[in-house]
């Protein structure tokens, strides 16, 4: 999702293919060894891997157009950090609420409050974690919006009761077509999340 | 380490401030409020929180002197991907070689392994990672490089023999004074990596 947020960002036209990750490609194989994982971007016929690296390749490969970077040091050294907080903090606790159950979801539940309400601090009262335009940090985040619904019900709780500047910056990036494109529909997200707690904790 | 080799790599001039981690200054809580982790860069008042960032930082804050990255994006995002591989791969699996026994260590060397040899294949007949010039792979990597006599002790094998290319190397780079200012001594290693199988273990 990211990647394909950050492609349209910068107006670039892609082929997109879904892999079986079951019955994983010689494509997917012979473009990501190391990892044998998705996204994979392949430009000019190299593959880039990893779905932060591929945001960042993509706004160094078409630098002209959206920048998802500041121009200063430290501006991006401050994307990176909270980029990183997002992919680590907020990510595995976001998985705790619909991946886990009883003490491990409620602490998960607690982690994910907490990394919420950081995150809304340092958003302040910017229109976008990058300032005035749409960068980074907002793409890396946004992909996890289309789970919120399923935080909700797995996790019983309001993420808009914790955090209303949050929820009103997502909605503001869904007003972008690269975003609203690029993410799942809701309520696939539940499904999917339903089924997998069914299969692997046993309950819903 | 590598905020140290990054900032001699670009000659600039800094104080060193070694930190009690078991009471934690306030100039560390406030630098880093979300992390309390070290390193801290502070440069024109401002910190500059978690090592790869930093290094990163120095990169564009110091852009004329060493540059650590190629200028062209796919080389820039393969740096990039080594980078992660470094610092999940090799790092989770090094940790795991001294710091853990049994069947979880035996599990570390294999991984460790498999790593320096995918390591080894990436580096090929370049002199550096990033080609010939030391760049960023090389400041993440090169900073483990103290570590190596702990490994073998306590993983009871020899690095050598596994990856003469990549010691070959580490040997290189050590001859850089950036690197051979900036890492601790191997024995102190040893000995630090000793107490805490001690400590944590009940063994050595």
């Amino acid at each position: 999702m990211r990647a394909r947020v950050a492609l349209r960002e910068k107006g670039v036209e892609f082929e997109y293919r879904v892999g079986d990750l079951t019955n994983k490609s010689p494509l997917l194989l012979q473009s990501n060894p190391i990892h044998k994982k998705i996204p994979v971007l392949i430009h000019n016929g190299k593959p880039v891997c990893e779905s932060l690296n591929v945001v960042h390749y993509v706004d160094e490969a078409w630098p002209d157009k959206n920048p998802f970077f500041p121009s200063d040091p430290y501006g991006r050294t401050h994307a990176r950090f909270w980029d990183d907080f997002v992919d680590k903090k907020f990510s595995e606790a976001q998985f705790k609420i619909w991946g886990k159950k009883g003490e491990e979801q409620e602490e998960g539940k607690k982690e994910f409050i907490e990394a919420v309400k950081i995150l809304e601090s340092e958003l302040g009262d910017k229109p976008y974690f990058g300032g005035d335009s749409f960068g980074y940090v907002d793409i890396s985040l946004i992909t996890f919006y289309s789970w919120f619904q399923a935080y909700e019900k797995f996790g019983n709780f309001s993420i808009e009761a914790k955090s209303p500047k949050l929820i009103a910056w997502a909605k503001m990036c869904m007003e972008k077509e690269s975003v609203s494109k690029s993410l799942p529909d809701s309520e696939k997200i539940v499904a999917y999340a339903a089924e997998f707690r069914k299969n692997s904790l046993g309950s819903e």
